[in-house]
């Protein structure tokens, strides 16, 4: 299997899926539609609705339902990032090296351009019919999931390494809803509930390991390959995974999950190449 | 019918089910659960939810459903006005007589409170396993319902008066939830394709009705009466119905609507007599 082939030609489809659901930017208000569509369509990596995607592969039913599910969890997921970036939270001003939503738009349509897009995640879910996956996403978008890890995230600024709070703050922040995505996925494909539980613990532990890499990433990589500020979470005393247990238990933490997840998915005993080459790409990736 | 003790007894109702569907106040993460419960369990007027179970009355079907329609329909109310209240939007410092939400927590804390809110009102709706009111709720909440009657709300501030303005920021940022509770109210009850026709139409009026008659008690009424503080439309330069038609067609606005409102309910042919008392409640009320 070509990992990035797979990639690019998942990302083409999701690209499209994504535009065509969307308001056009002319519709009334055209401000509010501007923002959506530009917080959305800005070159994100859609891992998330990959995985989606992918998870539903091994029970070969290519349904419009899937597509709809991964395009939900994206728009959830550009959402938060919109929301992160305001003055209020992370402070933001650069994303995939644009200006931020707030900067673009004004801060009050920051805010309604991320809420905007939340509904419009949950539309996206209605209109398949199946409350299950509305339900999947509300869990781990919510104040119990993303949510939580946010809130959690912005209070440990400033305080001291904390082993068990960052473990906290990645496993809801990040790896719930990668799960998530995942679970939703299966659950469009139909699985069984033993082989839902097989990929659950897969999601998570790829999960975590998007996460650590993205620590990682902020500290060693540069402005220009991220499309971001490096260093910024040094620089705000965001608590990351190398600052809590140092950079080389951070990359022997990826490896650690990253064999864990693979073995989740050889307990399936399906046509998984897709999940598995994603997961060894995540764990090697370098933006 | 007693409108007063119809009232009380359905809020009582709403009061327990909304302290029931949050999460206690202590669970993790602590300050995210009491900014939620703070701003929803503020002693609102709650007609959104009681609009919904009185549209499902007609049909005779008391249950669970219809409850969780009313309360998730109120708990994305409540985070419309958490985010509302936010520096970058009204900018208002008192709700109900009590600092909002941003102000007790924090405005970070008040956005994400805000965002946990609105999803945890479609994962109510998730539950009823009926993806139709999911359906309804975020229509009427997303790009093309309230968060579009919000920018443009925002936007008009300070602009000259003008009509056909006025009527969409209303229709959208209000007539169009209200409208979805009693809408919701009544798939919930199971009514037929043009029984939900005429109370889609009572709903639509009945929720100009409300806005305007908050426009002029915003004119007229007392900081004291209202729990916030009066005249805040005038300082904001908001474009309100009085502002743009004079007092005097407002109030002839509110007796149209209203008769128009009970007209479409008359067409039901069913047993409507709290639909009806609510409406000319919501027409004569004074705060």
């Amino acid at each position: 299997m070509n990992i990035a082939n797979y990639l690019k030609q998942k990302q083409a489809i999701i690209e499209t899926a994504l535009n065509d659901c969307l308001p056009p930017a002319s519709t009334r208000p055209a401000l509010l539609h501007e923002a959506m569509r530009y917080s959305v369509l800005n070159g994100g990596k859609r891992i998330r609705p990959i995985l989606c995607m992918a998870a539903a592969e091994p029970f070969r039913v290519p349904s419009q339902t899937v597509i709809s599910a991964a395009i939900a969890v994206e728009l959830f997921h550009c959402s938060t990032l919109v929301h992160d970036d305001l003055p209020c939270m992370d402070d933001d001003d650069l994303r995939r090296g644009m200006p931020t939503c707030h900067i673009k738009f004004g801060e009050a349509n920051a805010v309604l351009a991320g809420d905007a897009l939340m509904i419009h995640a949950f539309q996206m879910l209605a209109e398949t019919g199946q409350s299950r996956l509305s339900l999947e996403l509300a869990k781990a978008a919510g104040s119990l999931g993303v949510i939580a890890g946010q809130v959690e995230d912005l209070a440990a600024e400033g305080r001291a390494p904390n082993a068990s709070l960052i473990d906290f703050i990645h496993m809801n922040k990040t790896a719930v809803l990668i799960r998530a995505a995942v679970r939703m996925g299966a659950i469009a494909g139909g699985a069984k509930e033993d082989e839902l539980e097989n990929l659950s613990s897969f999601g998570e532990k790829t999960g975590m390991v998007f996460q650590i890499i993205d620590d990682i990433l902020d500290e060693t990589s540069s402005d220009e390959v991220l499309g971001k500020p490096t260093g910024s979470d040094l620089e705000l005393h965001k608590m990351t995974y190398p600052a809590v247990h140092g950079m080389k238990a951070a990359h022997a933490e990826v490896k650690k999950l990253t064999r864990e997840a693979i073995a989740a998915l050889d307990m399936l005993r399906r046509e998984t190449s897709a999940l598995r080459a994603i997961a060894e790409y995540l764990m090697d990736r370098e933006f």
